[in-house]
């Protein structure tokens, strides 16, 4: 079977090398004219001239980024199946449209409201109570295009550095860690949830993911499991879906959604039985879903930037390297190391280890290393 | 770094699905006509007419395979370097170069004579005491070129059948079964073992491989360690090396050597902490070698002539497939399943299990399955 992917970076990367090894091949389509994937074919198309040469060559299209006109994933699904479905495209690339979704489906999130004006901006601060969150309503992602107002007053400033002409306000959350589920639905309706991570984030880019999230009570592993779940069956979902949330005092609030394999899953390459990049082929493709559960405890560490000392890291035992070939720049994401353990307090001593030899890595913080 | 590797197999394929995340890219050098890698560039090359251009885009170069002529090797060694060395491919290429080997570095090996008539392999057969098995010295590879003589008087029938001017001729050892030992050397002479595997062997195809070897004592590893480390040593050997041995009631006897990752080893994908495909790639590209222990118990299981009923080993929670996207035909190596469990008992079941949707495998027999 030939997958197409839309998109060329290290996720559709990690999907093609999870997938060959179920016969599958891979095309990807970019429309950067900058594809990172580095296997398989791939076209080059910024000006959407060559999406039917792109589709003659792929039995069923999957994508590897939200950020994608949804007219070209519409036009693709009236050919050849499309998982995720378009509709999900439609959602993650709205944020007030999400909210909507989470809050009809029941799912918490932080109290929001909608500015279209520096001057609405202020109000929606004062009507929320500071500090908010003033997030792009679409486009934003990896934290840009986004402020955080300390006080209605500094509306006109952030309304000015975001620069976009609708925002989605959202009151700050007091929040004991963030966490991610990933799930995976199949063509059949069957689904299945990895274990919680629980994600450290520096400069607006996740740095570490720890999972199964240390603590985890199975309450709130459920509760999240019944959010997904119920956006994986209301969009009719085929594929991996990752759901960010925020663990609070009162159980789980959610952030955002992504319609797609996500960096706070990459710990599943080794650290679960079925990683979620097979898991995502398996599921577009047809075929049953494969067993998500644990092998072990695991640390993700992000490369951001610059290498580092690889050779020093490949030297750990316990550290499993996953580069993507790609050249530093700052806060560019490079690889990941995945961290074995056994125990949490050894995984903590063997992160620390490793993040050694990454130059730039914030200090390892997680509610292991935080009395609370 | 560019990877050049000579043949464009499944192993092959392998190696580059275990080199991409080291940021490795692949290069095959393909002279059957018939490449399957499916990943990376082929140069298909039957004449020899390429091998420049083959260098040119490579920094180094390995093989997958060691039925290739030495002197291409030699060739492609003056200018890049060539892992393992070529010396490995003269001795692997000729069965009795190799006995004389191990003979020379104190490993033990059956008791054999050359043949080079009908006549002179009765007189072996009469000397060594049948059983013997006759084998072609140079070609022969997965049972070919092979007869087992059970009386001088077969000698002529033999002769005719395997239809080679040069043979082996090695008394029949009485062994318990048959294990291998897979060893990684680096560049800077670092040695790393896997636990040893029992392997079962069918119509002389390997069909399954139990890793670690139930009840591998702690002596019998430590033998096979020393002898597979004296001919990496006595090599300069950079790599992965396979060594093919019987267990017997004296000890270990070995059968023949493999300069290359090995079916024998497949379980390591998931069954140990770096897989020998990776370790080759580290090896071979100048890296530090990685963790070779075990990670619980497996069993690869051979996909051999058809493809059988794969979705219904995907639902299996154990089973890890791994397609090398190839035709059916009999007798070819398919794919393969590396089945985990965390006991032996569970490891029979689970394998049992599996077999039953793969068409003509034979009945699953071991050391754990049958009295000894």
């Amino acid at each position: 079977m030939r997958i197409g992917v839309l998109g060329a970076g290290q996720l559709g990367r990690m999907l093609a090398l999870a997938g060959y090894p179920l016969a599958k091949t891979f095309v990807f389509y970019d429309m950067s004219g900058n594809p990172s994937a580095g296997l398989g074919e791939v076209i080059i198309d910024r000006d959407g001239n060559y999406l039917d040469d792109f589709l003659s060559r792929v039995d069923r299209v999957t994508y590897e980024f939200e950020h994608l006109p949804v007219e070209v994933a519409e036009r693709l699904a009236k050919e050849k199946p499309v998982h995720p479905c378009p509709r999900a495209l439609q959602v993650c690339q709205n944020r007030e449209r999400e909210k909507t979704l989470f809050g009809e489906l029941g799912i918490p999130t932080p109290q929001w409201k909608i500015a279209d004006s520096a001057e609405s901006l202020k109000s929606a601060a004062e009507a929320l109570g500071c500090p908010v969150v003033a997030k792009s309503n679409t486009e934003g992602y990896d934290g840009k295009g986004q402020a955080v107002l300390k006080s209605p007053e500094e509306a006109q400033e952030a309304w000015a550095a975001i620069g976009h002409p609708r925002l989605i306000v959202e009151k700050f959350v007091q929040f004991k860690r963030e966490v991610s589920i990933i799930a995976v639905r199949a063509e059949d309706g069957d689904v299945a949830f990895y274990p919680m991570a629980e994600n450290t984030h520096h400069e607006g880019i996740l740095r570490y993911s720890i999972a199964p999230a240390p603590g985890l009570r199975k309450d709130i592993q459920e509760e999240a499991e019944r959010y997904i779940r119920a956006l994986l069956n209301e969009m009719d979902y085929v594929g991996v879906l990752t759901l960010e949330l925020f663990e609070t005092e009162d159980g789980l609030v959610a952030n955002e959604m992504a319609p797609r394999v996500h960096n706070s899953g990459h710990w599943t390459i080794e650290g679960a039985m079925t990683s979620q990049f097979e898991n995502h082929i398996r599921a577009v493709s047809g075929h049953p879903l494969g067993n998500v559960e644990a092998r072990g405890l695991s640390c993700m560490v992000n490369i951001i930037g610059e290498h580092g000392e690889i050779d020093r890291i490949l030297e750990l035992p316990y550290a499993h390297v996953h580069l993507y070939n790609k050249g530093e720049r700052p806060g560019r994401k490079l690889g990941h190391v995945n961290i074995l353990a056994d125990s949490y307090e050894e995984l903590v001593w063997r992160v620390r280890n490793c993040a050694q030899f990454l130059p730039g890595s914030p200090e390892f913080r997680s509610s292991l290393t935080t009395k609370g």
